[in-house]
């Protein structure tokens, strides 16, 4: 447990915001320093694959889904676009919210054009929305795609947004995918470490990259510590990817936080295509990791419903 | 017959402004939640290839034939773009209107380049022109080509939208089509529940999309379902598509509002190229499946004048 | 002759300034709701290819040239850059002037890249120029070359600035030309059709298209009807085009004037392109077809100065 | 010499700012109505070629032997960019400057991309410099590509600069070179006379462009005179072009001034590519020629320093 | 040492500032009018490639070693993304800075798309963020690429910043490099000298370029004389450029401000990939050779710790 003498602020966040920007922190950690973010925007970036086909759950079909699992299992937010918390946020008051600010579908790919996810919405429409619902939104998500003909668009998208939240007290995640004709292997190590440095220089409490690929003889947790180290005070988050079997997530997971030194999680396709019960038992088991550093078999106990 | 406390408010409705948002609402859906929407936007969607030419009455050709009818039949609105309202409205002042913030003509083919339909106007504009001309006007309608390489730019023309209407309690309905050199077929079922999770994620309150094309043996009403649950609490609305036999027509508005879960149509070439009398009698034979749920039978009498 | 009353007032007009548009309306169209529009854009448009070069007299080179034809002749208004307006409007400060918005040179060709023709002042800009110079400025023109890749722009240029124009009493004449790769007959009587609605819909209250082609038997007027009619409220005006026979020029305005149902004309070169005395007379003549709707004998002998 | 009754004012100058437009049209002109403009843009512009290599001496390549030259000859204006003067201006408080507001480097050519030059200040910037500095800033400059694929965003730049700098009484002239893949030849007599159209469609008060190529056996003077008068009042300023031979500059000068009509110069090269001392005695010659409308003989004696 | 009188206040910096100019250039001059500039923009610029790998001490891939560098060494200014100081200024309050206004990676090459690197802040968050931090920030820092196609926006995006920083009494340092596919050879010495050309036309009180390619038996530093004249009032940085041997970095160094005439240096990697003791000793002789003006000798005997 870490509590607001821990927090480091950032110089952008003026003195009045200082209690905001703590709170913020504290709620979207659980009061930890780490980041258990339930990823749940993919209705629009993977359009419906992710949600019906074979092996998908019948009830995933329903975005209601999603908020069902973040209601009943323990996360730290729960990041999705603000038109789903318009319309179920009524029902789920008292979930933590992280709004994505920007999002694009998969129809178009690379090797066509380039990618560019836009922004949505300006924070003065996130705050309104924010005081007019009455949701618990503690920040913001935003996709960069480095290496992309339109990398620029989006390094200044983001700067401006990460700006514009901490000068009220919101915290911010970077989603940073390198990707674009120019990117040869996305899941490179040291190119993820980049990913992790641009985040830093943006000012971003919190970056979320995927898990290199493992290379040389050295796993994807090991070669993931030069891209922790190399975002300095802005924390690295995993992003989950596709899905994988239950246990082998969880124990890759555990490497992630336990060898790497990342201090979070972001998992969306691992926990939302089961049937509710189980996705609520995949996220505590997650969350325990995450937060509580549980050892990896009680992680799995959880899972299990041990 | 649904009351106010049925309805929905999204949470980006201001308090001030929930009254407004449900009388717009009740009001679009004849008090029913459910959407019989007169398409006349096609002037520049489809230039006058809808209006003039072989198997068309030639009062088609003059606009006001698409007044008259919605004058003269029962409809939930007429939506159409603002310039023939502020020509028309004076004397058609008792109708309910959707205004179309978007459109493009169709001569420029996605062979050649992606599409892009721009805003026309902004919401400051929309709103005085209401108060100015004293006319019903209950919402806005907004075309997305969702895979095109212009998609960034319509999600957040769209996005803004929605956003800037709800908060004076208009409501919204968006067009989806996926259409692109990236889409290959812009019918299948589940691409357009891709499409209807979009309008989700955007906050519209309804979303309109083309009738999947039947495959595997299934018909276009059953595909239907997959995007009308993944829509969530966004109501889809069925597209009329070109123009057929009309008894057929009806068959298949009735399975996709009775078999899909469809909650509403949007027609607009079915019901217009038709000389005036069997255009309203077209309308209230839509609008009675539509609204009331009559039987197919019944309907069918209702078209034939019986 | 029109009165007050007979003026159809759009409903984006406020009611404030229903009086300047009506006065605005009659003024343009000599108290008829018929336009005769002396078009002297082409120094951009045609650069001094339509001033300059065989069978064009050496006085048309001098833009006061048209000033004079102006000052001397019968004409509804005079439309123009701002530029020339301001700099030789001290000494015609009793024409009544449109202001023509955008325009482009014919150097770039259409197998180059498609036509744009960008918007060169706002409205706030028109209104102050036009009360510092106390010029009789009753609206604007603004041309849109449909089924270009850069359709959309002007859309919305248009859109908006017929908006802005109606909200201060101005009235508005659209210049619509399908043009681009994706157009292959410019002159095609259903594509102009298509034009003309395309103004309808952005509430303009002139439109101005070229004369269509003749074809399977019909002649440019009657085929022009079906434009006419497709452009509901708005009225059509036909463009002059290149420069022909005098006589056979008159006879052909006539047609269009007295078959097709369009209620005026845009003329240039065919008025510019001759000496001074000659080229009012032709004014006159045109005037006279098109206001008094003389038969074509006497507009013949107004233009023999007989 | 002229006085200020002399001086046509644009009807877009406020009667507030007629005096001050008088003002600054008569300094600049030296009380003659004809220009000699002294060109200093090229460090942008032609990078460091004109000002270093073989045949330029030395003390060109430092930026201040612009403002010696300026400071010790005679000339209406010196024009160059706002940055110059920032440096330099407190050492040269009592010349005439106008601002190029804008500039591109040579680097990119026509067959790679169509050349656009952008607007490096706005309006506002430019007035509150002259407030600051204190220095006598009388109008502004900017160059046009007429024929390039981006001419849109320069006729538009280039009408909204002329139109701010009226409003508050400053000066213009614009620079138009046809240029442009479209463009087969840029000295093309009648595409010449098509860019001082341009430049009266626009409101500049003066335009510069290049001298004609001779044809068909009609030296370039006299092809010149199809832009002076296309030009309308709009006044005509040559460009001096490449390095010439002195004499034969100034002969070439002499022509174009008293046979075509052009009522000034701009000079660059011509002028700095030489010591101090022959540069101001070119200078003064030019000055001679243009202003006091000596005969060549005597211009070729002030050059010589006879 | 200079003192306030030395220091040439540009124009455009407002009498109400012109204290704040002085003390701002005097600081980051250490009271020399020479600058001695740690760059750390790198980790944006070069990803992760400057900060890890072979030969690169594992410090420094914490972002936290450039600022330790800098606060035990004597330098002039740090400059970087506003991003890291707002994450590391808190512990780094004493030192000066410079923020580095846009930033790219370098994934996309120049042979797939010209180079373009966006602003990512304004001025007026600057300030706030300068206000709410107590940092000492004292300038800017932006870079252009010159001959990109993409150099119209920089040169406007330059033009403003350094006028909105000089209004406000901050300095500025242009980093310029030719790049694009227009550009044959970057380090050709004339072409440096447009660059600096360009720098002094902007209005810059520092141009950084790269050191000129030694060519006709001339070396790099005899070559920068023609950049050091043509930049005039505007003085020149040298770029450190790629890693090279110390001893033979600060000998190059040693000639470039000692022949040239360049007034300070610009040093990234050849400082910081050295464990902080050894960057420390590295920094110092740079400073002393920039700043002191010492012998060769002495700064390779600070470097050496001797």
């Amino acid at each position: 447990m870490i509590t607001e003498k821990d927090v480091l602020v950032p110089l952008d966040v003026p003195a009045d915001y200082h209690d905001d920007y703590i709170a913020n922190y504290l709620r979207a950690t659980q009061n930890t320093g780490r980041l258990m973010l339930f990823a749940g925007d993919q209705k629009i970036e993977h359009l419906n694959d992710d949600f019906y086909g074979d092996n998908i759950p019948e009830e995933d079909n329903d975005p209601e889904h999603l908020f069902r699992i973040a209601q009943n299992a323990e996360i730290g937010v729960f990041a999705t676009q603000m038109g789903l918390l318009a319309r179920y946020g009524m029902d789920y008051p008292d979930l933590t919210y992280l709004v994505k600010m920007n999002s694009k579908t998969h129809l178009v790919k690379t090797s066509q054009i380039d990618p560019y996810s836009g922004q949505l919405y300006d924070i003065d429409q996130l705050l309104e929305f924010k005081e007019n619902s009455g949701l618990n939104i503690v920040g913001i998500g935003y996709t960069i795609y480095l290496g992309s003909e339109y990398e620029s668009d989006m390094l200044a998208e983001a700067a401006q947004l990460i700006y514009e939240c901490h000068r009220v007290g919101l915290i911010t995640v970077l989603w940073i995918y390198p990707r674009g004709q120019a990117v040869i292997d996305e899941k490179d190590s040291h190119l993820i470490a980049g990913a992790t440095g641009v985040a830093a220089c943006l000012n971003s409490d919190f970056v979320k990259v995927n898990a290199p690929r493992a290379k040389d003889g050295q796993d994807s947790a090991v070669l993931l510590k030069e891209a922790v180290i190399a975002a300095g005070r802005t924390k690295v988050v995993c992003a989950g990817g596709s899905n994988a079997e239950p246990e082998d997530f969880l124990k890759e997971l555990y490497k992630q936080l336990n060898v790497s030194g990342a201090e979070g999680n972001a998992t969306g396709r691992n926990i939302h295509q089961k049937p509710l019960e189980e996705a609520v038992r995949m996220c505590n088991a997650i969350n325990a990791l995450t937060i509580r550093r549980v050892p990896i078999e009680e992680a799995i106990r959880i899972y299990r419903g041990e």
